[in-house]
């Protein structure tokens, strides 16, 4: 038999015994403070992002008021994801591209625990579909076909009162990007939130939430390195609200294995 | 053609063009003051409910703090539904029983209106199963098996991850109720969060959520006039909850009708 | 208490007593021949479907060996609906436009039944999203945005393994089409199957599965009456498709009221 | 760039070039001749099921008529499931429990392809849920509760319409068996079709529908190597019914990787 315990629960269990029910405390608080980890290679171009990607997206979370943002990169120890520094996390924003391969085995255990087990956010972006962990969360291969010729795309709200859709218009435009297109090999999303319009022919599912054991999930297509998309005001509001969607419910330890005894007479 | 515009939006877009994207706010700041409205038929025996169930519901809100709630019932004015309240209403707790053939079909389309074009959330408990308004939304007979002799429920939690599962054990027991049992003629939930045991050999889909248009819907099963049950700590903390989660997104005026000029040479 | 019971199922249990399991029967046989109604209002351009959409979409769909394929229309006594008709209909098939307002409600409450608690497909097309009945399974809307100038279309397979894909290249076009685009104002689909390209810069959910009842319903985007849309041979392999997927299961009679007897000691 | 080529549809190409459209044949007819393999792992009592449990669910399946029904075994060459086997394989039947370590991960990984990109059906039985290549497809712990005293089962069917529920009654019990308890730590289902109730006091999603790829996934709970649960008609009907859901659509070469060019002008 096993407990597994998140975090945020052990924390908010500190003066209750195990079992309690939390139903005393008020509804209306902010929950405590956020910490988003927003994750890159390190590979983009210095051009387009001088300080790589990871910092032009934590740069757009400003509007996360009382938010913690942190960037981490491959090139940090631990690959950038620390035991310690994941147990504090609330969302990790992962973008990867050339170097998925490098992300050792242990380290994609280890944020696929915290997700699923600690109820942390993940949000994956662009080429992040091909990451180890987004594809170890989704069973699938998570493949799609792709061009590369600066395409123009239009992303199309489908479910409005998403609360990761929340102040965007109708639909916005990205003028330069690369293209994916559909087949995009996933389970079918909880919440399929944007489809795409691609200038040379293809749509796609642009923003797909899932839950995976008691964390949330987001892919957010837009993004290639090549262009300054995470500048877009649009785009940066996406990440924005799935980093809100995204952190951790306030939830009590799932117990897994033996419950010996049965809650009723056998 | 025609645009349908929700009042919340249009309030927000009273300083800006419509079409303008609303990037600008902060995203930590609490929504504008929240207002509830518990329905309920005037039906219920005094000695449990002595105030009838509207009022037991709403003292049980009272974690929702900076929120207002306020009862309705089916003989005030307009049936309690008002279209002036309705514009001003959040989140639509609905109970009726007896009377469901007596709530005009005019009351009925308003509230519907209001659910998928305003985007206000629906609440509907136990025998709302069958109202008129629930079962316009769902499309389906709403039918369900039941049985009323006291017998023990127990209210499993399916996703624990879920806003409306909030700080809940992960089971909890109504000591004696009417049994619903499956087969419950809704749609797949959208989310399905509860799932009751009951002592009689049943089980049913305790808690559903549905989105329709821009509105949110909660089913929850638990309720029956005879017995104290929206008494229950854990009852109303599930209402508490469901009304945080149903309230409306900050979503812009969907547009439908003609598009007249195409977005891309044609 | 009420028990509602399929036609399929009351014959079906003919031989045996209600409640028994019919566990006996082979499994690999053809079910019994079934009966597509085709129904249109009569109103297309004589010049494009000179015996109008339900005599062209009728005709598309001979590769259903075996199957009766009837047509249908609003002069047709009882509005081309007469409940005997209807009981012995596994698929009805419904195109309308301009006469959606017609179609009597006491009509569309016979259709309404017949597919939630009898189990028969109904497919919708194109302008259908609009139909009484469309909008009543559907619990919404059904509103979207649209455009008439001829331009292209391009529907994606985003589920290639529906049954409703079967045969169907990754891809195919329209060459001139009216546009819808979203916000398609729908339930989210129990299966999305078809993603609409449009020359203009729009997209649509273009085939979208709902399960409602014991019935299975279909909305497929395609078809104007201003274009010889239901001749193209992919269109009508996926309208062939439809109704072998929605044709009623073998399932037995939904009980639904009063359970008075437990099945366990309380 | 790849193409990922199923085996049924490399076959079904066989007379036509890549990429022509499949619109010529009849839908009538039968799908050439289906292979299911059962896979058991040889550690069930001899008492209970002398020639393992692969056997007793393979003479279950005898209503599947005109199929190739195969057991297989851990102890098997390649495990029993060799990559040749695999590709003629349309469904493969897993029951595991306490040798799921001992799977080589390489086996998981030809399955698992097998699944995804060849459109094979998985059947996972009771303790399977925690096999490797049912987690692997999850992308969760699918950890549960369980207890093992003999109890009852009585399994409940909440989508009458579902194929895998063609005739059964609406409830159906197993006298005695280990029970398996909420919280079960699967993705949301795409069609929730049995839950269980059980004398203890639980319940559990008991009957699970997947898409992974173009593969399609059923979870069944029944059955304990201790009890006879395999020898149950209705549990033998419900793998019969499974496997023919499950197994593979008539579903064209999926293509991924780079669309070097635009189907439209860029």
């Amino acid at each position: 038999m096993c407990n597994y315990v998140s975090r945020r629960t052990v924390l908010a269990l500190g003066a209750v015994a195990a079992g309690e029910v939390l139903l005393g405390e008020a509804l209306g608080g902010a929950p405590s403070r956020r910490r988003v980890v927003v994750w890159s290679e390190g590979t983009a171009p210095k051009t387009v992002y001088p300080k790589d990607i990871n910092t032009a997206v934590a740069e757009g979370l400003a509007p996360l008021r009382g938010w913690q943002i942190v960037t981490a990169t491959l090139a940090d120890p631990e690959q950038g994801v620390a035991e310690e520094s994941l147990q504090a996390t609330d969302v990790l924003i992962w973008w990867g591209h050339v170097a998925h391969g490098e992300v050792r085995d242990e380290i994609v255990e280890r944020v696929h625990h915290r997700v699923v087990l600690g109820g942390m956010g993940l949000i994956a972006l662009h080429s992040g579909h091909f990451s180890k962990i987004f594809r170890k969360l989704m069973g699938t291969t998570c493949d799609l076909r792709w061009r590369e010729i600066g395409e123009k795309e239009r992303i199309w709200v489908v479910e409005p009162n998403h609360p990761i859709a929340a102040g965007l218009p109708p639909h916005f435009e990205i003028p330069h990007t690369e293209m994916y297109g559909e087949r995009f090999d996933i389970p079918a999303p909880d919440a399929l939130v944007f489809v795409s319009w691609f200038q040379g022919g293809d749509v796609f599912r642009s923003g797909c939430c899932f839950n995976r054991g008691i964390g949330r999930i987001f892919y957010f297509r837009p993004g290639h390195e090549t262009f300054p998309i995470y500048h877009q005001p649009e785009v940066q509001r996406v990440i924005a609200n799935a980093c809100r969607w995204a952190a951790p419910a306030d939830c009590p330890p799932t117990r897994f294995g033996q419950a010996v005894t049965p809650l009723e007479k056998c």
